[in-house]
């Protein structure tokens, strides 16, 4: 969200990098949170990108943010801090081995050993740290978002596909914890995502939403297109939303029964697709039986689509809410 | 499931309490986690049960072990090390009041002050501290049960209700974590809890499962006698024991898919209601597309009915696993 010039006095900056399904992205970001100006850099990955070709994606975009001018200024002032990656899940903390589901040509794929053999790293001298997404975008919201000062809560994203992260005693659970959208939902049926079509993923991910939607007869394909839909009053746009609003409650419930956390920040571009998608949410979960479920605070997440690079910057900036 | 006599060199056995819907239960237990001989009292609690009854069930099982023969050799030797008390939740555990789901006289009821008031514990001088059962399941079988050297483990019950606990990074969830029974389930219908037939605990608690026989035709009215019909090959019994399996993988599936733990120890009751259930749970789970929840061991609990106990001790003898 926040960003800035890069100032030494601030303290050394950290190299950010974040990849997805999509695209991968990396930038300098300092002890603050803020993205240095003019350090973004974004490459495309793919589900049908050969490992070598994410590989060599990968390594152009970090060399970019490592050989540009803010980053050598860096290197000669301030240092720098370290290298924080945030990858699609599943990965291996212990072993930096990543398997990400929607990246297939990447199955045990030693990524944090490739970055850190990188010319450009190496030249560094910085470490690698490298963690799952979620959990970026967890200790993101966590470190300068909607969860300041909450030291247990989950952070989610309703996207291309649903994920998220966990922050319970003030620490980020590690490993692959945050799946949310892996976990199972009632009373609605969707379409196949890994072999279940009844995972809350399966039921209410953007394009499943607009699947479901064609499926009673609507005619657009996106999901800028049912925002559109929904705001010209359009009842089966409307009704799909209705579906999102009850399937992202269900699954915010039971990760509440199941964690007993305080509040659940929702992003991703899907959830913006009405502006009150996520007050219908909380209101939902409001309703829940069991008191502590009940008195969650579901609230939009603050740090939009910079969240998985501030997180990846944390795992360098903010050890401490990492496991002990 | 270990007894010991009391042996003052082997340290200061708590006084360990455990509160449910039909019973409570005390008795020392000393550091090693064994139930000392002779010192197990219980009494009856019950959803139709005044809360001034049930505060006198509590006290007169608690006055009792506290004025028992070990525990005045336990003072006059060793001393006492505390006392440990696990109610069924929800339990705040900052405030120390208890609002049970199936015990509707508590509602927010100082039951942590009343124990401290008690006569006898005043006698005693030992201090009270108080977590929800699920806790005290998980801490026990982490301890000395199923999930000995498992950092991240899950521990669940069958029975009357499904609850649970949750240890992650070698501690203990605190608060209301771990109630899985309270998760969404896909494609089976239940009978009502807290107002849902869609959870985990609406479709496949004891009761619930053989109202569910009940309906498809099957003419008995206890889980004794399910256990029974199936081991007879009874159809709609073998039905019953099917559909049982189905969910419970399913609710610990989505359980492991938010929480990436280890194992999950199965017990309660309803658990043993066929030799092979848990096994046939693991191998249902071991099916499952994420890897990581694929691996999760699934194993019976290993402590029985003494984990609560054993675990309400754990409050007194293993602050470790508490968290920070």
């Amino acid at each position: 969200m926040g960003s800035a010039e890069f100032d030494p006095t601030a303290g050394a900056p950290a190299v950010a990098v974040d990849i997805g399904g999509t695209k991968v992205e990396a930038a300098l970001v300092d002890p603050r949170g803020h993205v240095l100006s003019g350090t973004r850099r974004r490459a495309a990955t793919g589900g049908a990108t050969s490992s070598d070709g994410l590989d060599a994606a990968v390594l152009e975009v970090v060399t970019d943010v490592l050989t540009g001018n803010v980053a050598r200024a860096a290197a000669a002032t301030s240092g720098l801090a370290g290298i924080g990656v945030a990858c699609a899940g599943p990965v291996d903390d212990a072993t930096g081995l990543v398997t990400p589901i929607n990246l297939p040509a990447w199955r045990d794929h030693p990524l944090r050993a490739v970055i850190s053999a990188a010319p450009a790293v190496v030249d560094s001298g910085a470490a690698v740290v490298l963690r799952r997404d979620g959990v970026a975008i967890a200790m993101a919201e966590h470190w300068s978002g909607a969860g300041v000062g909450v030291d247990d809560m989950i952070a989610m994203v309703i996207s291309t596909g649903i994920g998220g992260g966990i922050v319970l005693g003030g620490r980020v659970v590690p490993g692959n914890a945050g799946h949310i959208g892996q976990i199972e939902v009632s009373e609605h049926i969707g379409e196949p995502s890994l072999g279940s079509r009844t995972t809350l993923e399966s039921v209410a991910s953007g394009p499943h939403t607009v699947a479901w939607a064609r499926s009673q007869g609507w005619s657009g394909s996106t999901g800028e297109e049912l925002a559109i839909a929904v705001s010209d009053g359009d009842p089966i746009a409307q009704r799909a939303v209705d579906r999102l609003v009850d399937v992202v409650a269900q699954g915010i419930c039971s990760a509440c029964a199941l964690l007993d956390v305080d509040l659940v920040a929702v992003g991703g571009g899907f959830a913006r697709v009405t502006d009150d998608l996520v007050d219908r949410i909380a209101h939902r979960v409001s309703q829940h039986p069991l008191p502590y479920v009940a008195s969650t605070r579901v609230v939009p997440a603050a740090l939009g689509d910079t969240a998985p690079l501030v997180g990846a910057a944390a795992f360098v900036h903010r050890p401490d809410l990492l496991p002990r």
